[in-house]
């Protein structure tokens, strides 16, 4: 977790050597000492980032952040527990598990708690993939599954997206017959673009025999027409689904998020570690769930935000993908890189780059004044 | 981590199957779709509460919480950041283990942030521990680590107390040449009580070769006489040092803890799903340490209670075992899980009972208002 910088050397080191091995996995890895360094969307974002120093008046719009934050009524709710935070209050996570699965149609066994959402997609790879079982992922796609399965030697298999930037899901399903785990971000990170429901249908009749379709639901709130597959979890398929309070609940680093799905395969991917979940999260992501006019709310604010880059982004003839969530990519017309560091000069972070488009950068949606700024810098740096 | 009664029988089943076995470790676990449930101080509280649910008034001294809760100014802190909770802030991960690191004589990278230290320990035993290499405790002695050698098949050898109830170092060096791990709790949990450093100093330079001294020290702060260890970690030893601010601190709902060793063993404990950390937790607990008067006051608070306690004890001779934190084992002249009962009658909880020492239960130190109904409880059901 820390050293994020050193440890990358070291993975890249150590995955050379565990693709080699096929006998056991974890066990492998542990027995040799190894670290496993996996990376949620802010480590990934430090490791793209220019400086490891940003100034005071830096706008960071690399990590898909909400600069909104917690709502003020889940703030009130984690002011009010932190004075008795020196209880484990395990009943506040049973709580949120609860009222996740009202809202969710869910059965609370349905549901399991975690601090953020990184924690069940590495652990779902580790459960569900090996040496002959793959990854299958979008390209460009969220890079914290390929990470872990490549670390204990599972093959990834990189589908480009369609021309529309959905999921190929019939490339996805053909990709390889002994797949571990098929994974779709809805909306998809990092180009924010939408799969329809009826390719997640598809997907899951169609998919490889004994492989699980992980939905990653990360940013589904923001969208005004992702449709969610919270039902297939319910109705006992081979689904699990991925929320977070990370983004539009603005709870990144408050740490709480859930995997949804049938009780034996939510049991294969529990940590070998659990530990009580702090209480802060847990208070501050059930109270976000009762403010009903919170999702709403902000898919408009940031929406309104996003709507209004767009704008400008077209009144200049600036190349991008048109996005339904908190990022979006920008199509920079040179190595987007370099693109990356002449932004950085004007104290403006954005986000990382993909092979697989290497003029493109993912720029998250900030707030109004964050975005005039990126604006401001923009033209300067295309000109 | 959820529905933990359940999962106790699951473990127990799980545990004879995977005894038998001497192939890998935690891949086994994982490819035969086994939870992992390791247990931290809650969790393992709750298996002994004899309801599942409390009244309101109940006074809850079964888990080794600190009901004063963390200081103001920790406090204080935690408030000012739920509103930036909309980003990772990783940097304020690096910021306590900076001044951890500064406290301690430590250079940064000896130095290991968590969320508590459940997840270090039972890291560590993961990495260290296998069929072949065994799990060298104090008996009675805190469980979770012995838990997480059990399930995977790693034998754990239980080393009575001397008759002074610090760890017989001489006795648990000598348990086995191919020990992994060598846990000294110190002061000691259940006991609350010292294990003298020169016995520490003992074992470190006479242990098996090859194996690792853990000293867990969540429950130092609140002794006025136990000394740390935290030096030999800083001297490149063969030792893992741990610590909680769950404890004096008064944040086990919080989460935050670290281990402290040479780099070199800390990432073999690392774990395989590192994600951001709690950032109320990571204010919270660098804001504690620079608090210069919190230790030497609340050392003084529990102290102050825990020594009227004894003076009751004393005065109506019931026997018990001194202890320098904040629990202690009173001997209840009967099998003592009928004592628990008889307590939770009275909206008592107090803690569980070790199979070693059947007729004790073990008490955590409270306020001094919970304390007198625990004494005025115990009256009667002593009576």
């Amino acid at each position: 977790m820390m050293n994020v910088l050193s440890a990358e050397a070291k993975r890249e080191l150590l995955t050379r050597g565990f693709t080699r091995r096929t006998f056991g996995r974890v066990a492998t890895l542990i027995s040799a000492g190894a670290t496993l360094p996996f990376y949620n969307e802010a480590a990934l974002a430090q490791l793209s980032m220019v400086q490891s120093k940003m100034p005071e008046d830096a706008v960071i719009i690399n990590a898909n952040e909400n600069p909104l934050g917690p709502c003020n009524e889940a703030a009130e709710a984690m002011y009010s527990i932190v004075k008795k935070g020196g209880r484990y209050l395990y009943q506040l996570t049973f709580e949120l598990q609860k009222t996740i699965a009202e809202q969710e149609g869910l059965k609370p066994n349905y549901v399991s708690v975690y601090a953020g959402s990184s924690a069940p997609l590495h652990q779902a790879v580790l459960a569900f993939c090996s040496p002959s079982k793959s990854f299958v992922v979008a390209d460009p796609g969220y890079e914290a599954g390929g990470r872990a399965a490549k670390f204990i030697g599972a093959k990834v298999i990189n589908v480009p997206l369609t021309k529309d930037y959905a999921h190929d899901v019939r490339a996805m399903v053909k990709a390889d017959p002994n797949a571990g785990l098929i994974y779709l971000c809805n909306p998809n990170n990092p180009t924010g673009t939408l799969t329809p429901r009826a390719d997640i249908d598809w997907a899951l009749a169609n998919k490889p025999k004994g492989s699980i379709l992980m939905v990653d639901e990360a940013y589904i709130h923001i969208s005004p027409h992702a449709v969610s597959a919270m039902d297939l979890a319910a109705a006992d398929k081979d689904v699990v689904v991925l929320r977070t309070f990370s983004k539009l609940y603005g709870m990144a680093g408050l740490r709480a998020g859930f995997a949804a799905a049938r009780p034996d395969l939510l049991e294969k991917i529990q940590p070998y570690s659990a530990g009580a979940m702090p209480v802060t999260a847990m208070v501050g992501a059930s109270t976000s769930l009762k403010v009903k006019t919170l999702v709403p709310e902000r898919r408009k604010i940031i929406g309104d935000v996003r709507e209004d880059v767009f704008s400008f982004l077209d009144k200049h003839n600036y190349s991008y993908v048109r996005s339904e969530s908190n990022k979006f990519m920008l199509d920079t017309k040179r190595p987007a890189r370099e693109f990356v560091q002449a932004m950085a000069a004007h104290k403006i972070y954005v986000g990382r780059v993909w092979p697989a488009w290497p003029t493109y950068s993912r720029i998250t949606i900030g707030t109004r004044d964050e975005m005039e700024k990126f604006k401001a810098a923009l033209l300067k740096v295309m000109a």
